[in-house]
């Protein structure tokens, strides 16, 4: 197992270096935008604590994780009037991981749309924005 | 939200009234080999108490079953000498899920190979039973 490298960049979006649009905090999770969304309402909720991927994680913060995942799951499928939501997690990069500290992808999901692929564009800030507050205004509604 | 009907192909699973390729059973969770795989290993775990997806399902069996969704994960890697491990879960046909009894999928990823898409197609029995040996030995390793 590679071992967990502290310059990847949601390590410097937690250590607030990089910006990012947060929907969500509490002493162990953090949620934010992914800047790329595959689509509307794209979400990432990560753990501060340091781990690769969940390979490596300690199974007392995955249990603490997994809540906040359902709690931000039902939040954007009510924040986007979503008809479902798809949750994903890579584990090294032949799986699809890009960025080495662990994270859930929360996606919503529209009846006869396709999940966008990952293109390397970045959404709008002004869009991501929009859409973060949404996210917090539904996980205040609960 | 729908509720959770117990007629789904899980619940039958669960109960003994349709075989599957088990590789991991406790009080709680079990978790067998998927008869449609998206690639060689495909695992499914899912708990015994009965939910629809995660939007509904309660945080404690949510918590205890992630340990167990990183244990296969972590075998699964083993058993197949994968490169990664994709990890979803799917709430709501719109984000793909087609049985509804919440479910984790777990995927050995192999540098260089797209998922297989969900066919439709059964795997040969024999390939699943190999499989699940394959697991259950990397279970056992650890």
């Amino acid at each position: 197992m590679t071992p967990y490298d502290d310059t990847n960049i949601f390590a410097r979006i937690l250590r607030g270096e990089i910006p990012s649009q947060r929907v969500y905090e509490d002493a162990e999770t953090i949620a934010f935008m992914d800047v790329m969304p595959q689509g509307p309402g794209h979400l990432l909720v990560l753990p501060k604590t340091p781990s690769r991927n969940m390979l490596d994680a300690d199974p007392a913060v995955l249990a603490r994780l997994i809540a906040i995942v359902q709690k931000l799951a039902r939040a954007a499928k009510l924040a986007f009037a979503a008809d479902g939501v798809t949750i994903m997690q890579f584990n090294e990069p032949a799986a699809g991981q890009t960025v080495f500290h662990l994270h859930f992808h929360i996606i919503p999901r529209f009846e006869g749309e396709p999940l966008h692929p990952h293109t390397g564009s970045m959404e709008k800030p002004e869009i991501l924005a929009e859409n973060a507050d949404r996210v917090r205004a539904a996980l205040n509604t609960k």
